[in-house]
């Protein structure tokens, strides 16, 4: 029997899900509720504390020792807030004091959702056994955290590793953030659809217009597919780089549903960071997809809570020497 | 009296220069040679030996207990070698064992030179009491480093921070080091001045064509030396930005020739700082200039020995609460 058992919240603009995980990120009962993305604060708030009660009637909650929250972000770890670009309801919103009410006062760990996946692939995915790692998710959105010194790194506010917003076409086009050029104005799923349009691609007869159908396209070697993704591929190479030349990684992994189109994505991706990786001390960084899925968030959630110390005893992580 | 005492060599491309330096980062002795750039590796080597023999007939030298380098890049720590690029001699040079062998066995370490004006600043200069600082030289070239939680990230190489090579215009005109777009190429002070050439800025009588004549006439208006200054800024603020954005930083503090430029350089970085730092994490970050000078590299690389324990007790670093 694990001594080690949280309860593990992944807040997003779509969904709102939690689980038990025990100390070896096993999911031992799940809930789930859709997020009421336009309603008020305090209805977005309701959704989650359902999913808690749901959690919380099972007899394992007697051995929960600690929450853990990933959130869509910006979140900001110091104050206990979240401000989710996708829930207008929750601007600075106190969800760590509303989620330790709601379970008797337990310890309550946030971070933003990149660096929870992050947390998932250090501790079961493809970034386990590596001191220094760069974890993306490209979707919708495109998001991450980082692995430094063996450890999670998540900045003071909990939002580090933050590249989709990172500008590197200082030019370029808008971006809603604020800024220009980022990376996920031209890598995510929509812009690579929306560029695959605009460079003349037309979807089949089922009318499909994601980044998905686009892969296909590219797979049976459309031009403008190809060239749709060759951007976005470019775009997360000088990202990728940028992250390696300022804080030393040996690998970058990438997961989203953006990274399913596989080859048509990692291809590109390696010839380019070739280009925009030249430092020696850059050159050997490794690619690799993502591997812990749908769960990651939650996964990544627990290792985040069991991290800071609230699981009894830590997650395995294996160090790399 | 101080307990810890240790030799702090600063290796360029145009001077090796050596310090004996107490606890409280005082310089009590210093030594100089000209780095033979263009001779080979051996002979170079000389150079510095001559330095650390200077040093050494000192009475002070018995209590030196560290050597600390820091070194023009890239280097690479974990195999104690330096590659620096304007020392064609020096590829994959085995530095710390030969100055180890040089000073009879005492602990050297190792770090680029960026990362060693870092710790000078972090000591004493302007990034004092920040837990999460990027300091910058925007000079002949641009180079870095970073504080993350409190102390000196070099990463396991001892080049992390080293924002000069990161590309901010992927589409942009090709850097030396291979990549395009880099910070350097568009904001160290051979491009500056280049760009205002080209763009119809003549120098005065005495023929200066150096980024301080161009700052110079950017002070009295000049509407070209403005605009080179302005696109020097533009990129240094993107690159300041990703940085935040990617590890959550509360100052960047710059220093080197460039920075002389004062508000020509600070005030448009400043307003671009506004356009690409546009996050809710990254917008309070500050921007000052560096404190330590010319001796940085020296303050610096003692710091290093200090930090790694090698100098009976740890500088004073105050933490930021």
């Amino acid at each position: 029997m694990h001594t080690s058992l949280v309860a593990a919240l992944d807040i997003g603009g779509t969904k709102i899900a939690g689980a038990l995980v025990d100390g070896s990120g096993t999911l031992l009962l799940r809930a789930q509720r859709p997020t009421p993305a336009r309603e008020d604060g305090d209805t977005v708030m309701r959704a989650v504390e359902v999913v808690l009660a749901e959690l919380s009637v099972s007899p394992l909650w007697a051995g929960v020792t600690a929450v853990g929250i990933g959130s869509a972000g910006p979140v900001d770890a110091s104050a206990g807030t979240v401000s989710p670009v996708n829930v207008p309801g929750w601007r600075g919103f106190p969800l760590v004091a509303r989620v330790s009410r709601a379970v008797g006062g337990l310890p309550v760990e946030l971070v933003g959702d990149g660096v929870a996946v992050t947390a998932a692939e250090h501790w079961q995915g493809a970034a386990r056994g590596y001191d220094n790692a760069l974890c993306m998710v490209v979707s919708t959105g495109v998001g991450g955290g980082l692995v430094l010194n063996g450890s999670l790194h998540t900045g003071p506010t909990g939002n580090a590793g933050h590249i989709g917003h990172i500008s590197v076409d200082l030019d370029g086009d808008p971006c809603p953030c604020g800024s220009r050029g980022c990376v996920e104005r031209i890598a995510s799923g929509p812009n690579i659809a929306r560029r695959a349009l605009e460079g003349g691609w037309v979807p089949g007869p089922d009318g499909d217009t994601s980044a998905a159908a686009v892969a296909a396209a590219a797979r049976a070697g459309h031009p403008v597919a190809l060239a749709s993704f060759g951007r976005a591929a470019q775009a997360l190479a000088a990202g990728i780089a940028a992250t390696a030349t300022l804080v030393e990684i040996d690998i970058a992994v990438i997961g989203g549903g953006v990274a399913g189109a596989g080859e048509v994505l990692f291809s590109p991706l390696r010839r380019a960071l070739r280009d925009y990786a030249a430092l020696s001390f850059v050159q050997r960084i490794e690619v690799a997809p993502a591997l812990t899925g749908t769960d990651a968030g939650l996964v990544g959630a627990a290792a985040a809570a069991l991290l800071a110390g609230h699981g009894g005893r830590a997650p395995l992580v294996s160090g790399r020497s």
